[in-house]
C-alpha cells in the first residue's frame, strides 16, 4: 500500500498540525518504542444492551489497539485495578523472541499481576501482521479484557496486495454470567456448562434481546447498545483484519453481497481466494480485502453466525455502510445473512485447506521431523469432575510457573514424568462415546529438544454424548506452524504423512481440528522458552485441554523480578 | 461451667467410642496443637432462598467453628480455591502475640494468597473468650468467608458464671450482589452504594420475598432455606455467644419472652447485667446466659432488627424451639419482635455504658495516658470519588504490606509524613455537612512508642447528607483496649477525660462510635507489630475508614517467607 497524503488548504494551524501529522504517518527508518500506560477495571458497560461489570482497559472493551511498524518495541505498563481479581494479558501471535517473560501466560510465564499493582510488558513485533491481545488468567478474557495488535510492514517491505483503509474488527461471543461464576460451574463437583452464549458480537458490540422484565439491567435506548458501524466508500478496497476471541463459539462472517479476498492469515500471506463468507476460529486472525462494488444507495448487513454447534445465539449484526448514507440506515433486506449450515463439517475442512501460503512469502517447512506426537482430544470424568484431556491427562498448572521452575530448577514444583505422546492407536474407537477409565489431571510437560522438528497431530473424538464432537481450535504461543494437513476420521501415521502439504502450507499460530478428525502441523522448536499450547476455548482450556512445551530454556536470559511473587519464589530482594 | 459427661448402657463399640469422646471432652493439662485444614472456594448456595455464589469454608458458610481451649496454639492450613481471586483470614480478637504475621490482614501483615496456594496461619490463643474469623482481603467477608472461634478457659480456672449449654451465633446481613460488584461500585467515579442489605442471618440462615420472577435463583422450598433453630430444654440455662460480622447494618437482638444476662463482651468478662435485647455492632462479640423459663408447650421467635439506620430489611428471624416441641412449629405470636426504636440513640448510649468489667476481673486500666489522638471521622469526596476519612485522611493499602515495609525499612513503599493526631478542634461544626476541601488520600501510619499507654478519641460528624450522622464501630487489630467513655456531641479534650470511668471499664477490641457523639478508648502498645484500627464496616473501611499503628516492629521476629510475594517482595529463595 503506497502512503499517500495530501493537506488541503487549510488555515495555517491546521496546515502545520496536518504536516506534522503527515510526519508521524510517513514511514519511519528506526524502529521506535511505544510506550502504552493501561489500567485494567471493572466498569458496569452494556455491549449488547444487557449492563454487567466487564474488565475494560483504559475505559474500553475492546481496549486500545496497538498500532507498531515490523522492529519496534512495545512496552504496556499494566495497572491492575480490578480490586479483588489478579490478572496477566497474552500478546498473542507475538512470539517473544529473547522475552519469554513476556508471553503473559499466568501460571507458564509470570505469576499473577496482584490488584494495585502494575506490570510492565515489554517485547518486540518482528513481522507485519494481524495479531491481538486478550486476558491470559483462569476465564478472564470472558470478561472483555482483550484488543488488536497490528504491525504494519518494515520500511521498505511491500505487501502483496493493495488496499485504500485498513480495519480492525474483532468478533466475540457474550455471556451474562461473570466469568469466576462461568469458571467456578465448570470447576464444581455439580458440573455446571457455560451453555449458548446470549450474544455475539462485532468489535465489541452486539444486541441481546432485552425484555420488559429485565428492564434495570438491559436497556435497549442505551446508546452503547447500538451495532457497529463499518463505513465505505463507493469503490473503494477495504482491508478487514478480522479475529476472533470467542469463549466457545465458531463463527461464520459475511457482508451482505460482498466477495471477500484472503489475502493473511495468522500474520502470514496467503495466496488469495475469494470467499463468500469467512469460517473463524478463536483466536485465528484473518485480513480480508472487500471492494466496496455494490449499490452504494443502501446500506449492507455485516453478519456473523455460529457454526459447528447448533447454534441458539442470533445473529450477530454490524452495518457496512456506504457513505453517504446515514449509519443507521437499516439495510432493506427483510432476512439477515443466516451463514451457512452450522454441521456442514465439508464446507468448513474445504476452506481449512484452500488456506496457503502466499507463493512470494513461501518459507517451506522442514522436508522431515525428528518428531511426531499425538494428542488425542476427549472428554473424561475425572474424580468427579467433568474435564478435557490430551492422550488422558488433564492439564492444570503448577503454583510456581514452568518458565521459573525450569530456569531455576525447581524440580519438585510439577509433574516431572513425561506425559504421553500418543494414545492406543490400534484400539481406540473415536467415533464412540469415551471410556477412558484411567484419565488423570497432571502439570507434567513436553520436553522438546531445542531446534528440533516437531510434528503435532490434533485427533479430534466423540465427546461423552453420543454422536457429537466438536471443533477445537489450537493455539500455540511463541511459535507459528506450518499447517500439513487436515483429515477425517483417525490419523494414520503411516499412511497419511504421505499426503503433507510441505510445497505450500500457510503458518499460522491457531488452527482447528475439525469434527471427528485430525490436523497435522509442524513447528521448529527454535524459541528458548516455555510455550503453552491449548484449545482456544476458554472452558475448555479451563477444564484441562492444553499441554506446555518446554524447548532451550538454558539459553533464557535472566528472569525478571517482576513476574516473581507466586509459589516458591516469594521474598525479599533488595533492588 | 462443671463438664460432666455419662456414657449410656450401650454396646460395647459405642461405649468404647463414648469413654474415647470422654476422654477428648475432659480438660486436657497441656496446651494442644489444633490442626484444621480449610479449603476456600465459591460454591453456589442459598442461605436466604436466593441463590448465588458465595465463599464457603469445606462447603460451609458460616465456616467450621474453631474450638480451642486458653493456651493452644492453632495451626490452619488455609488452600485458596477460588479460581481467580485473592484471599486472607483475619482472626478476630486474637492478639497474635509473638505472631504478628498471622494476623490475615492483607496489605498490612501479609500478601495476599494466591489462588491455588495454601498458606499455613499459626497462632497462639492465648485468652479465653469469644472470637471471629473472616476475609480481610477487599470486600470479600462480605461473600460469606467467616466463622466462629471459641476458647475454653485453662484447666482449672473458673468463669465467674455458669451454664449448662455453650452455643455460637452469628448475625449477618446478606446482599445479593457479589462482593466485587459491591467493591466495584464503590471504588467508582460512578459511585454505587451498596444499599440496604436484602435479608438479615442468623448462624448463615435468613429468608429473602422471594417474587415468582426470581425463581430461577431464589427458590423458597430450597432446604438451605430455613430458619436457624436454637432447641432447649426447660429449665436449663445456655451461654449464647452472639457475634455480629454484619457488612453495613447495626442490629438489636431478642428472644421473646426472655431476658438475658450479659456475662462476656469480646473475650472479657462483664458485671453481669439483664436486658431484654442486645444492640451489637459489627465486629462485636457478647456472652448472654438466657434460661428457657418460659411456657415449654411453644416454640419463641428469636429475632435481629436493624437499628441506627432507617430499617429497610425486614426482621431476620430464629426459632427459639423448647424440646420436644416440632423444631419447626411456629411461635404462636402473629407480630415479630420488632426491636427498639433504629434511631434510640439514647438507648444505646445507655446500653454501651451499661457494659463494665467483672468485679473478680477487673484489669485497671493505666490512670495516665502518654499520648492522646483524636480520630474525626467524616465522609469526603476526594478527586471526584467518595471517601472516607479520618483527621481529613482517607485510607489506603501500599502494595507491600506494612510489617514487611517496616521490617525490612522499605521507606518508599509508603507515605512516610505522619498522619495528623488531631483536626481544627476550635472551628470545625460536627453537625455540619462537612466541606473538608483538603481531604486527602494516603498511606501514612501512626508510629506509636513502645509500651506507652495510647488515648484515642473516636469523634462522630454529620456525613454528606444534612442531618444524618452513622454509627461505626471501630476495631482494633493485635490489643484490647479499655472502654474510658461515651458522650455525646464534640469530645472536650480539657474537660470530658475528667468523666473518663478509670475504675471498672470493660476492655474490647470492637467498640461503636454513636451519632454525633465521642467514644474514649485507652491501650497499651505492647505487642510489637503493625495493627489495622479501622471501621468494621465493610464499605466504610474500603472506602478509606481506617488507620494503622506501628509499635516495636524492631522487636518482631524474622518473618515467614509464607507472608510475602507482592509489592517490592517477589523473588527467588531456595528454602
Amino acid at each position: 500500500m503506497g502512503v499517500h497524503f495530501e493537506c488541503p488548504k487549510f488555515p495555517i494551524g491546521l496546515l502545520v498540525l496536518c504536516l506534522f501529522a503527515s510526519l508521524i504517518i510517513a514511514p519511519s527508518v528506526e524502529a521506535r518504542i511505544r510506550t502504552y500506560n493501561w489500567e485494567a477495571k471493572y466498569e458496569y458497560k452494556s455491549p449488547d444492551c444487557y449492563k454487567k461489570l466487564i474488565i475494560t482497559i483504559n475505559g474500553k472493551s475492546p481496549g486500545p489497539s496497538i498500532l507498531a511498524r515490523q522492529g519496534d518495541t512495545i512496552i504496556v505498563n499494566l495497572k491492575n485495578s480490578l480490586l479483588m481479581e489478579n490478572v496477566a494479558i497474552h500478546w498473542h501471535g507475538i512470539r517473544q523472541i529473547g522475552t519469554p517473560w513476556s508471553d503473559g501466560t499466568e501460571g507458564v510465564t509470570q505469576c499473577p499481576i496482584l490488584p494495585g499493582e502494575t506490570f510492565t510488558y515489554k517485547f518486540d513485533v518482528d513481522r507485519p501482521g494481524t495479531y491481538l491481545y486478550h486476558a491470559h488468567y483462569s476465564m478472564q478474557r470472558d470478561a472483555g479484557l482483550y484488543g488488536s495488535i497490528r504491525v504494519s510492514p518494515n520500511n521498505g517491505s511491500a505487501e502483496p496486495f493493495t488496499y485504500d483503509y485498513d480495519r480492525s474488527i474483532i468478533l466475540n461471543d457474550w455471556y451474562h454470567k461473570s466469568a469466576y461464576e462461568q469458571a467456578t460451574g465448570l470447576s464444581s463437583q455439580n458440573f455446571e456448562w457455560v451453555g449458548e452464549p446470549e450474544s455475539l458480537l462485532i468489535q465489541g458490540k452486539g444486541r441481546f434481546n432485552c425484555s420488559p422484565s429485565n428492564a434495570d439491567v438491559c436497556n435497549s435506548t442505551n446508546p452503547e447498545c447500538s451495532p457497529y458501524v463499518l463505513t465505505v466508500v463507493s469503490g473503494k478496497t477495504y482491508r478487514l483484519r478480522i479475529a476472533s476471541l470467542t469463549s466457545l463459539s465458531a463463527l461464520n462472517f459475511e457482508i451482505e453481497g460482498h466477495n471477500m479476498t484472503v489475502v493473511e492469515a495468522d500474520g502470514h500471506y496467503v495466496e488469495p481466494f475469494v470467499i463468500k463468507n469467512l469460517n473463524i476460529y478463536s483466536g485465528e486472525t484473518y485480513s480480508v480485502l472487500v471492494r466496496a462494488d455494490q449499490d452504494p444507495s443502501r446500506n449492507y448487513w455485516a453478519a456473523i453466525n455460529v457454526i459447528t454447534r447448533k447454534p441458539e445465539t442470533p445473529t450477530g449484526l454490524a452495518i457496512f455502510n456506504y457513505y453517504p448514507n446515514h449509519p443507521r440506515k437499516l439495510p432493506p433486506t427483510t432476512s439477515v445473512p443466516a451463514g451457512p449450515l452450522w454441521n456442514d463439517t465439508d464446507y468448513r475442512l474445504e476452506q481449512s485447506r484452500a488456506i496457503k501460503a502466499h507463493h512470494d512469502y513461501n518459507d517451506r517447512p522442514p522436508p522431515t521431523t525428528d518428531r511426531m506426537i499425538i494428542f488425542l482430544n476427549t472428554q473424561n470424568t475425572i474424580d468427579g469432575y467433568r474435564r478435557w484431556s490430551v492422550n488422558n491427562v488433564s492439564f492444570f498448572f503448577p503454583h510456581t510457573p514452568y518458565l521459573i521452575a525450569l530456569k531455576e530448577n525447581l524440580t519438585h514444583v510439577f509433574d516431572q514424568t513425561p506425559p504421553p505422546t500418543g494414545y492406543n492407536f490400534t484400539n481406540y474407537d473415536i467415533y464412540s462415546v469415551p471410556e477412558n477409565h484411567n484419565a488423570t489431571n497432571s502439570s507434567s510437560i513436553y520436553r522438546l529438544q531445542f531446534n528440533s522438528t516437531v510434528d503435532i497431530i490434533l485427533q479430534n473424538t466423540n465427546m461423552m454424548n453420543r454422536d457429537s464432537s466438536d471443533t477445537h481450535p489450537w493455539h500455540l504461543h511463541g511459535h507459528d506452524f506450518w499447517v500439513l494437513g487436515y483429515g477425517k476420521g483417525k490419523f494414520d501415521p503411516f499412511k497419511d504423512p504421505k499426503n503433507y502439504n510441505l510445497v505450500d502450507p500457510i503458518m499460522k499460530n491457531t488452527v482447528p481440528v475439525h469434527r471427528y478428525g485430525w490436523t497435522a502441523l509442524r513447528f521448529k522448536a527454535d524459541n528458548p522458552g516455555v510455550w503453552a499450547f491449548h484449545c482456544h476455548i476458554e472452558s475448555h482450556f479451563h477444564m484441562g485441554m492444553g499441554v506446555v512445551f518446554e524447548e532451550g530454556v538454558e539459553k533464557v536470559g535472566e528472569l525478571p523480578q517482576s513476574i516473581m511473587g507466586c509459589g516458591e519464589i516469594k521474598g525479599f530482594h533488595r533492588p
